[in-house]
């Protein structure tokens, strides 16, 4: 089976390079199915609202995942129990509106997709580690990518080499930056730190960049709004044994002004 | 000019491994200046001792820059105000023992090497962003390379925007996980988020996966130790114009069993 | 000199609380001057306006402070520079608006009023301690309120004794809380960790109990309004010697339901 | 029935200073339960020894609570499971040693005392607010006192409202400052942001304070010892009714040389 596993998304520049690059990427790649993080999707960077999933979703995306952004839109509450492709943070308290993880059809079978979400320097949730756990008890023998996201490198580390074997893949989000850092672990799960994102390349994590820096240089309240400009895709692909579902390939996507993508 | 930025060495076998792969990587690219960031290099992984950074001067490191870990062993403080090619983060109070700032000949000219670390989830120093003018302020026209030891991908990319064009290059240390966006900027700065690390590759951060693992698990004190096992290597080439002294190239350099180094 | 320094004040309810206690008080221990913590008193909590410090003003208070919120409404940044009355954080860096202290004019002689910020757990501001010294070098002789609006108690206390024998109180604000730990420190500088808030009694802070508690529990975003019902006034009553400017007494002052205030 | 619950013992100091004044004040109030806070009874001030816990329980304290610094002495993990007097905070993850809430037996019937931890800015523990459900959903009909260790008064605020009229007392430790908002909620639960520590005076929490100033103004690793000098003693004095278990009353106890205790 083969993922295309697509980072955070950003406004309206991202969603415009996402429509872009999606039909080339499923083009040459052949994905069976096709995950992208939505968290930042909103016009302002913030959240997602069903208007932006569904044209997601029409696109070519078949999982949409979440991460600390997730609620900043307030309809996301009147229609994430309805969409049984969008999965938020799992280890939110049990009774939390959405699901922490989705079983998506394809042609060569189903891809479980669990979202979860670090603790270091980002949120009280509940550990990730054992909802992991949790989650895995009651997906057994199904192929799994994890979305985790989570700010820092050894939180991600950890959750890989925790769920090394048990997972196919561990892809972490929230930086905004890819990691180099790919690679197949000995019992076989995929890793990559960050996947990166897709939208504003000359901004910072996607945000006007002026604005950031004027924020860190004068700690005075600024107004963030998502960069124009040229744009940048973010991506990894993943191929999993077909019986197995462990990982046989990782292999990451950047395409940008300086590292162009030719069809 | 070209210049070899290695990320933080961990440990011995850290230290091992750049022994190893300095002379090779010298060799094939005949790098004008090697830094290297040390703050991990003690034994045990915190802090750095006279005799280690008399070691890695010895196999051929022009400079020593270091991070949140600069103070961990005492001794410190013994030999950083005679080591000129030491760099601690020069955003500490005025007074701070060592320098922050350092110049560095090489045979095409002199280097200036600059640290700063980052505050966001790290350290509660004064402002990187104005103390690099004023550190600017006094290299007027010598080519610059800042090592910026910090957490959050924002504040990493939010001070190359700032330098862009004032110094030859931003290399993020710290994560120990190397970052895949090098790229230069509109006015001429090199920019990688994160150059990595060199040491124990079957880790976390370079320690034992168990123990840190552990922690996340059970939030209980666990003794961190520097992993076994095989190694991984990450630094960042970087080439500077003659005069301008602006980055004209930036290569990543990842080497381990998945991406193994062939002379 | 006799000071009344009032901590927090929270929304329209924080001050209907001050304009009802305020006379009263004043006639009851004729402070000569009446200083007040406005960073949260706009009508819905965040940060202040030009109209609700003129009626601060108005009411009897004669020195405003601020703290992290102090920027929360946008105004403010139109009338701060004009307002002699009125102090931010004075560790925000140098340029921003407004200033860190201030004379206030009495009948006893003058008094000086410094505003600093703590770092830990808050904002990535330059040094209090430092900024402290240098404000100090330029008040020789005046008797100092300092309101350290801080998170920590560590930080607190720490910032009292560094200014022990150097200013003539230093009063904690920012927990809303206020503590029982009032003393004179053996050089004679009068210390509370933190002096409270004056607004809803019922409340978190002064804001809706149901609110907050959900925001924990859920781990949801949960708009945060200022709570109604019964209100608690907090402040601190500080005299300083007539020629030295140290202090010679600190009394707390709570009035609320359970501590009933009677003239 | 009345409970005598006293913060933070900081290091010998802290000891000595129990020794002395709990034989009095146990003549004066005649507590039926005496409860501390040990998280920093060991000689360094951090963590807890056998050897100090049963001076502690020799000494006329019938439960000891921890906190962020229960396992700072390796020890514990010894002896902690066969402690039925001694509770760690009870939202660490299932399966750590030692319990989160014991049942302490007295004249006039037995006393809950759970433990608990907050998470703001503080452990990235199980939500506590959950924790208190699950253990209240065994106590039925025993009169509880909770010891929230927690840093920020709104987690502080937050718990005690969730827990109004369901526990005899919600009273806070950690920030060794004692508050001095001691009241009655209005279902009937007495709450107490921080009862404060036990230990030197001159001192910032309980540490040398040349020590802990040194560390704020220069940033740069200080090792911390417990102060010297004179001490001070912190507690608050609860009464539960008789059947219902809620609060009656609660009183602040604050014993230094600025507010002596006499006999
Ligand atoms: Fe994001
Ligand atoms: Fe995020
Ligand atoms: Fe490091
Ligand atoms: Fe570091
Ligand atoms: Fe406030
Ligand atoms: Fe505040
Ligand atoms: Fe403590
Ligand atoms: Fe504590």
């Amino acid at each position: 089976m083969r993922v295309l596993m697509i980072g955070d998304i950003v406004g309206r520049p991202g969603l415009s390079t996402l429509y872009h690059f999606l039909p080339r990427l499923k083009r040459s790649f052949q994905p069976d199915v096709v995950v992208a993080n939505g968290e930042n999707a909103a016009d302002d960077g913030r959240g997602i609202t069903r208007g932006i999933a569904r044209e997601m979703f029409g696109a070519g995306v078949d999982c949409i995942t979440l991460g600390n952004h997730a609620w900043d839109k307030r309809e996301i509450f009147d229609f994430i129990d309805q969409e049984a492709r969008m999965v938020r943070p799992a280890n939110f308290p049990e009774g939390t509106p959405g699901q922490g993880y989705t079983v998506i059809p394809s042609p060569r079978g189903e891809l479980a997709v669990v979202n979860l979400m670090g603790r270091s320097f980002l949120s009280t949730l509940d550990c990730p580690f054992r909802e992991a756990d949790a989650i895995l008890r009651t997906l057994k023998g199904k192929p799994v990518l994890v979305d985790f996201h989570a700010e820092t490198t050894s939180e991600k580390q950890a959750l890989a080499w925790y769920l090394d074997g048990r997972v196919s893949a561990v892809i972490g989000t929230h930086t905004h930056v890819q990691t180099g850092d790919e690679r197949i672990l000995p019992q076989g799960t995929a890793y990559l730190s960050d996947v990166g994102m897709v939208g504003p390349y000359d901004s910072i994590l996607g945000m006007e960049k002026e604005s950031v820096v004027k924020r860190f240089v004068t700690q005075l309240p600024v107004r963030f709004e998502v960069s124009g400009g040229r744009t940048q895709f973010n991506a990894v692909l993943l191929d999993f044994h077909r019986t197995s579902g462990l990982a046989e390939n990782i292999q990451r996507i950047r395409i940008d002004d300086d590292q162009p993508w030719f069809d």
